[in-house]
């Protein structure tokens, strides 16, 4: 999404105030330290120490993780796909600059490759700098970057016999008249890049407190290219209205998005802080106006 | 708890900033028009026409309750121990002047009597005036308000034979070095108001993101007097950190908290916009890290 620029930070406080996706309400999170600041070619890029968050990420404005609520988001968005599938080797990264969800992925002993698509180097070295908890997984064997957009990745794919059992879209779309025509685009690019039991997550930088007919209109395109689309949520202090929505696609009917149909190993469980198997179906479980929305979006 | 007064409204900006219940980070709302403000003999209290959320009601600067969301609080906290009684015929609500609580425990036609005691009536006034979508069950036949001090009137309870099927607290408690002994004090008088069958719900004031020592003392307390306690939440954009937390306590060990033991009837269930018995049982459900916490807290 495009996001308008305000002053950031004032009188010490970072302030998220967007008034085309959120407007009415923004967050506040006290700054220590500005560690960095700059536009690369792509966006505004901030790093800030806060005072109770640790080292913040901030994109266009709009925070990405904080350190110390980030685990939520990475672990969901990565475990969620991940536990569903049987037994995934060749997981695809799309975004996901600052490394936590790599960091996820390769906690699975299947997984025998991951690949991340950035299209802004900048962002993965001050991940690397600044975010080291997040960014501890890029020198993992199983850890391949690209550096491209997303899109034209997934394209130049398309044209390859190469083929992901999960897909984890971990960035933004665009917005603009082509919006619609473009969500639907990047979905058949995603489901002809799938194996035929895969699985891709999306993030859907919008949650139902804030935006359900956008998540709707996302539901129905990608309903129109999937045999299963779902939508669950995770919890987030840090994002607007405190949670983030996730679109789950399957590629095949039977294909149990809502459970997990591995056991998370001893080992595995003891690296996670927020998901678990009770949390991976707990968190397709809907408020009852949100349900209603979206299950007729889904069969309209 | 306490609450510390900054300058609320700051440039059309109402900001809940409190450097001792949540350092570091602030909400904000943008307001349309202040429509209400003064002190009570009891606390600060605003209401202000907010740009995207409706009406809003603050005291003593914490935003209680928004037109636009408080559906999800007052239904979650009323109808988890609602439903998880088989035959809840009298409720006792402590706090909760704004009415919210009131609404959605009539919609139980099981219900006979609904008492509501507040210590503030003027939170009552505010909110027939400014939140009738909230305070529309003052005039319900099986409604009656005592205008006092809830510890007080739990304690004169104790006195009489008077008994509650369900309580629900819906007011914060009071810090301070007593603060211990109060919790155990409290929950001891919430257990002998009880029926024998009794349940009662409180709101934490907190969630799991923000205080999760604290959450897990209030659960100690309350593990030493009910045979069960258990922990659940709901998500409210306009509460910090987007979401609160509920503590549940039975008198009985046989009680099923965590799931509905009545289906909504299909009068209730349409009035119902966030409660579903999905839902209720989802809410139990909690982040790795915080699941083991209170564990420990529950059984130590």
């Amino acid at each position: 999404m495009t996001r308008e620029h305000i002053e950031y930070i004032k009188d010490g406080w970072f302030r998220e105030i967007h008034e085309t996706s959120f407007p009415g309400q923004g967050l506040e999170l006290k700054v220590e330290k500005v560690l960095y600041h700059s536009k690369s070619v792509f966006q505004d890029i901030l790093v800030f120490q806060s005072a109770t968050y640790g080292n913040v990420l901030v994109l266009d404005g709009i925070i990405q993780a904080t350190e110390r609520d980030e685990f939520a988001y990475q672990e969901m968005i990565s475990h969620i796909p991940l536990y569903a599938h049987r037994s995934p080797k060749n997981v695809l990264v799309v975004g996901g600059g600052d490394g936590g969800v790599l960091r996820e992925v390769v906690k699975h002993k299947c997984v025998e490759s991951a690949t991340l698509v950035e299209i802004d180097e900048t962002v993965i070295k001050l991940a690397k700098k600044y975010l080291p908890g997040m960014a501890c997984a890029f020198g993992n064997e199983k850890v391949q970057v690209e550096l491209q957009d997303g899109f034209q990745f997934l394209r130049d794919v398309a044209q390859t016999d190469q083929r992901y059992d999960i897909i984890i879209t971990d960035s933004s779309d665009p917005e603009g008249p082509a919006g619609a025509f473009f969500q639907k685009e990047y979905f058949q690019l995603l489901h002809s890049a799938l194996n035929e039991d895969g699985i891709v997550i999306a993030q859907a930088s919008e949650n139902m407190w804030l935006n359900l007919d956008y998540i709707c209109d996302l539901v129905a395109s990608a309903s129109s290219v999937f045999a299963q689309v779902e939508y669950c949520y995770t919890t987030v202090p840090t994002y607007t209205s405190g949670q983030l929505g996730l679109i789950v696609c399957a590629k095949h009917e039977r294909t149990d998005l809502k459970h997990a149909v591995r056991q998370p190993t001893k080992s595995e469980h003891s690296q996670m802080r927020y998901y678990n198997t009770q949390m991976h179906t707990a968190s397709f479980v809907l408020p009852t106006w949100a349900h209603h929305k979206l299950h007729r979006s889904r069969n309209p």
